[in-house]
């Protein structure tokens, strides 16, 4: 993780231990060991924000010079391992820390290219990285379908939490009241696709007929 | 990207949009949203590109600062979203494009490593990765079998595009005419095993059996 | 690959080799191509230590410059094309010799992130990162399923090398001495996982029931 702003770092911390619970869930539902707990939680974690600081040049990564990122990210694995079982539903909690995640991972993301100088459309696009790419990592190391094939709205869900951020502050709109009216967006959109299954019109090969 | 002479930057660019436009046939296959298409086709113009100038150690990555190529390849998206449904074969057209962008990649990826100042073996490395890894990170999103392990001539397409254009390089050629050189065998290469069904030796348990 | 030590170094090309055979039998599995077989072999190869470097901020990555461990895994791929057929169990094989490539890169990769000045935490986990994402993209572009799901201890096994490692040197032990320690325990650890089918206690979902 690199340098940034109080309120910015508060919610990628959070989309840090919600990615990496949603992580652990997966390992669950693989039924690994501790240790593939801790790696699977970890690389979802962190796995967004790494790529991103890399595509941006930020090298080395935070977490090789501050352990934190990494030692929550074990704390959360080995707390899922042992509470998972009395979840209800796993899949379900999974699927609303990813749309969490999701939606705060593209709203950091994206101010942090921004800090960086880059303008709108790579601004959002590296949004759309950071909160795609956690749950890709995951889904891939746990041989699930990757979450992006999903029915319900997803990609658009991220795309509009950045998109929201930063024409928020290209219109002069303050850092905070950006932030949250960011998240909110893609949150609620993500969240509403998950409760009433709503999707966007799908490619079909013969619209029409 | 990274800045590029006249002919290398224009391949580069046509690699790019016919990259994006099979990313794009992918999503077509998995009936995604439009945005889902802009994911696919964006991941895979500009994957090869990316996973090149990280190893190059050419970071920030060019589309941080500059949003030409993310732009293209969401335009090259929505036309496929809205006409795929009229072409007979997309599978078809979606390894065609495939061959033709590895064989661009190829040679571009090679002549970006060259201008490094790598020598011969890693810049034909650095060709096949470029060539190979838009269509690797497309079929992993798309839940595709990876178009590498395909029994056509794949990988082999691709190293040999590299291979002439940094040898015809090093023999003192031209770049311009090394690089059609280069990609000229790639494609053809790779064309004839599509359309003749080619295949190299391929390993047997036990041969002569 | 970076400036290693001498010891380190060594360890370092052995764990090339080791993982670019696995990656040339994982070819084998899927009856590739000679060329095929090369880029499986150079992936698995040298795809933890680069991922290693990249983290780092250790680029342009090492063989850019310099093609000797490019050329090792391109001749250890031939060596088991033509080969690989007189051996009784290559599945055996590809597991004995994966599990010396992820001890061998736990210690090495660990290594070197202590010389950059890093702590103990995140030496241990660019320790495990590098053992075990050879393996990772050797299996997800063979289209395997990830040995990180495998029932044996695996990932605690990287952990424990890694961990070893780090814990002597920090206890004031010699580099050469501490490398041997965590390579053993890590080796012996995944051999005894492998030989007795040892796991530790999984994830159920309702446990004591």
């Amino acid at each position: 993780m690199t340098a940034l702003g109080g309120l910015t770092a508060a919610l990628d911390w959070i989309g840090l231990v919600v990615f990496a619970a949603s992580g652990a869930l997966v390992a669950s539902r693989k039924q690994m060991d501790i240790f593939g707990f801790a790696l699977l939680a970890t690389a979802t974690g962190i796995g967004g924000g790494t790529l991103r600081d890399i595509l941006l040049g930020q090298t080395p990564v935070g977490w090789v010079q501050r352990p934190a990122p990494l030692i929550a990210c074990v704390v959360v694995a080995a707390m899922v391992f042992f509470s998972a079982h009395i979840l209800q539903s796993r899949m379900r909690l999974l699927l609303w820390l990813d749309a969490a995640g999701l939606a705060l991972f593209a709203v950091t993301g994206a101010e942090l290219a921004m800090s960086t100088g880059a303008g709108v459309v790579p601004s959002v696009v590296m949004g759309v990285v950071t909160a795609t790419f956690g749950g890709i990592i995951r889904d891939i190391l746990g041989g699930e379908t990757p979450i992006i094939l999903s029915r319900e709205i997803y990609v658009t869900a991220a795309l509009a939490a950045a998109l929201v951020f930063v024409l928020s502050r290209r219109a002069g709109i303050g850092a905070e009241t950006a932030l949250m009216a960011g998240f909110g967006v893609g949150f609620v959109l993500r969240g509403a696709a998950l409760h009433w299954g709503w999707s966007l019109p799908r490619y079909r090969e013969r619209p029409g007929r």
